[in-house]
């Protein structure tokens, strides 16, 4: 089995996923590359850090993750390329990595332009640098190839990392369920926090869908870790008017 | 060649899918995982019935095919595995496999919470339920591992399975051609039968799009073994201003 | 490793594609089936060709690459397969392959039935004739099998050939990003052109998004070797209000 090589990229549907398929099959035909996601919000580097945290751990040892949620590119920002727990993670360095950084074995700037592609275009680095140095770590580049170790601290985002009163809507399922920043934890550690958003606060909480009361909302641990919000049969995003970035607060309820 | 799982989802683009895909790879590395249909309308068990049955003869003997169209997902409905044809079938009890569970060499309850993840969390069994039992059984674990025989007759979906004179759209495709629950060969059976819905019928036939005539609907065989209904070039379902769910009646014209 | 084959079409989501794969799966199990894009507009073969020129390259060689963009499928239209720089191309004579075919090395109608499905519908010849065709030629079928040498020169579009004052969109990505016919080269050749369409024209160039000024539309080389159109950080379609299909010239602005 060749090694596995992950995507996460805010490109939608066109020519830019296969484009940086294509450079990486070539590179190093026995890869296998999944998608995991390329429907993040355009620039949205919260909502791919989000996705990461989620996709990432469900793969094995040994697979590399590819992300491309860029929206500097051609400017200031680095590219890093960084070891965690027996993976490899790949991309800019803006925050998308959050989840891992932390607890990474080594992070280091992708400076080596003897990776890239012979030309490197100026707003295409996905296909041209990321995809490149991502096959040739895939197939055993040694880390310290890419480039010296990251001279500062990486990028973290601090939505996806506090745990206190004031959160945010990382991202809305196809099902219209709001995924909080909240950790899912704190619906045990905190039975009498609600949640509370432009126009309205949810109390109610269930542990599934089919316990869940009639059309109203409800807080539950989701399946990511995080705490989210449903409607049974419908929309929480629709029913609230929350969206993807709304803010949100989760406290304890004065009557 | 590992073996082919493929999925059926009403997950749309986002995080589940490649989750799924993730514990399937990490569980079985050498599967080959193929994505059948993510688009299915959420919770539209009819319409994941006419996917499967649609696309899973297309492929070979020994495939597994995981369908998680589950409005049930932590309620009482049952999780079922299959034989079928040398091919498996594993997801919910709800009717998505009625295209081929009366023809079923065995139909089992999966039950064996030794198979699963070793957290299963409320939301989410597609990954954590039936995303290892069909990994496991691609990696050839018997099926009576999984449970006991079915105790009842499984799910099926009358709609799929009638071919009387009453039916139903199940599919919009992309063109706006709408799938109905009519089996094709009903055209030859019944020369001057017309198909009705809300506003309007349609009596003209053709074999192909160029034969048609005009901008009008016309009725063919579909390429899927039930009546379509299209507009050369253009969308039947915007003409017609029928869509999935819409019922329709297929009887001969009386002048 | 088994062969590429990739697969580009206008089936957007749904069970088209899903078929179309699981034929090939059934009669080469080892090969890899890439999606390039699926998202194609119904019927534009002229998109398809801006899609396969860009992303083909991409491939390594042995690939083969199938095109199902196919508005007269059942028609008059003939189906082709080509042999070029070491891939191979299959799909109906449209223009689709209008970048590779003035260099292909043969291009042979596909004629020989006994390659086909056992049974050929008259509207899904994507599943049942150019998916057995691709596959048997992955598979190392000579391309002779397939059918005679083309008897008349294939269908180019012009469109993408012209390197002239008139062009078109032949794109919008999914940042709203427009691409047009126009080369990347013209830039450098042209530099006092501007482009012109509907209700405006754009002067301004740049070499990156971060380099554009403000939020205004700028000309810039495309990845893919077009002329693009676009805004940093916003939609150049939504700010001039042009789209796929959309006329434009690139002409010396004369004050």
């Amino acid at each position: 089995m060749g090694p596995l090589i992950t995507l996460t990229t805010d490109f939608g549907e066109g020519t830019y996923v296969a484009q940086v398929r294509g450079v990486i099959l070539s590179l190093l035909p026995e890869a296998r590359v999944e998608d995991l996601c390329h429907a993040i919000a355009p620039g949205d580097v919260r909502e791919a850090a989000y996705v990461l945290e989620t996709v990432v751990p469900a793969y094995p040892e040994g697979s590399v993750h590819l992300c491309v949620v860029d929206p500097g590119v051609g400017g200031t920002r680095r590219a890093i390329a960084a070891a965690f727990a027996g993976r490899m993670l790949v991309g800019p360095d803006n925050g998308v990595f959050t989840a891992f950084l932390d607890r990474a074995d080594e992070v280091r700037e992708v400076t080596n332009t003897a990776l890239f592609l012979p030309e490197v275009s100026a707003t295409f680095h996905g296909r041209d640098v990321f995809a490149p140095v991502a096959a040739q770590l895939a197939g055993g580049l040694p880390l310290p190839v890419v480039g010296p170790l990251l001279s500062a601290s990486p990028v973290l985002l601090s939505d996806l990392r506090a745990a206190g009163d004031d959160g945010v809507v990382l991202h809305v399922d196809r099902f219209g369920n709001l995924v909080t920043s909240f950790p899912a934890r704190a619906l045990e550690d905190r039975p009498a926090a609600a949640l509370s958003g432009p126009g309205g606060s949810v109390a109610a909480r269930a542990r599934t869908f089919c316990e869940a009361e009639g059309d109203r909302p409800f807080l539950y641990a989701g399946s990511g870790g995080r705490i989210e919000v449903a409607v049974n049969g419908g929309s929480a995003a629709a029913v609230l008017s929350w969206g993807r970035g709304t803010a949100l607060a989760f406290r304890e309820v004065v009557s």
